[in-house]
């Protein structure tokens, strides 16, 4: 059974992404950072609870399994916060390449190929698919701030318009949902959460 | 946009799960205690990537979704140790129910009632779809003990026995899988994590 060898090999790596922590914090368990894991499971429930607002047709369980997977390459590459610098950017893309190639690499052949190319999608968020997965990967913080008093943006100093790019997916993709971000993000400005720039 | 709202009250409640800790560790992260959201994450990855063993015909994408959502009770209802004692199961039945009507109850009728559905068919474990993620959630901690010198097992002394019966819903929905675990069980029982009866 070395197939069965090699699936067990990923599924018990994958257990790191348990250990990669992101800006947001779980405001229930002590405002704690929250972990990729965790995220991803979260982000899953986004989508198929959210799917209603895609603009196009979007095949919901390709979203869901993307957003699953899309953050596994952190094991290798690390989390970068959403408002780092553009450089920081370029050079995290590359590493998370190379991740893909070696942590989906230990599936079976055409299994890993298929997962890689999922992963692939989503990056370059051509697709209907991968154009809402970003965008629901990106609504969650924005609901997760604002329900903890400005949460990351508070602490990192962040911009009203950074958020707006950050999540413009939805112009497209979602649009009553870009309404609301607006509503939102105009309520964050007003209440100290976000600088208005 | 009522619905809107009793979708992200609902999106924003789930976040408690990230709370909910259960015996199983996180051996990467300082064998810190796992907690229901990053296992469900995890789950559903190992459903996506053992599916080919399903002996019937399974719809990945309801078992998916099942797996996603199977542990939210557990926000109102607590986790209870696999192991425990089965008055204590039948208590947290009880709970569970309450609390599944209280939190897929939140959400719009219509897509409330889909999840309900969805869960009790997971607990119920008479589908095809239901017994092959039912099997999938019990056969992590399997995987995780395995990789961590026995982990939970060892902790609290459980018998090969109790573990083989966990894992039962194997037999019928992933027989591979199962003959994969009686293995696995036997080489555990060597290695002192688990207790010979």
């Amino acid at each position: 059974m070395k197939a069965l060898q090699q699936q067990l090999d990923f599924l018990l790596q994958i257990d790191q992404l348990k250990a990669i922590y992101r800006q947001t914090t779980v405001k229930v368990d002590n405002n704690r950072q929250e972990n990729s894991a965790e995220h991803s499971w979260h982000i899953a429930l986004v989508a198929q609870v959210l799917q209603q607002y895609a603009e196009h047709n979007i095949d919901i369980n390709r979203v869901t399994l993307m957003l699953l997977i899309h953050d596994i390459i952190e094991i290798d590459a690390g989390d970068l916060f959403a408002f780092a610098e553009s450089h920081h950017h370029e050079a995290q893309e590359i590493k998370e390449l190379a991740a893909a190639e070696r942590l989906f690499g230990l599936l079976p052949g055409e299994q890993g190929e298929k997962m890689k190319s999922l992963w692939i999608e989503f990056e370059q968020a051509k697709t209907a698919d991968a154009q809402f997965a970003k965008a629901m990967d990106r609504i969650l913080p924005l609901f997760q701030n604002m329900a903890n008093e400005g949460g990351s943006w508070v602490k990192h100093s962040i911009k009203k318009e950074q958020v707006l790019a950050r999540n413009s997916y939805l112009t497209l993709s979602a649009p009553k949902l870009w309404q609301y971000v607006c509503e939102q993000v105009d309520l964050a400005v007003k209440n100290g959460w976000l600088i208005d720039a």
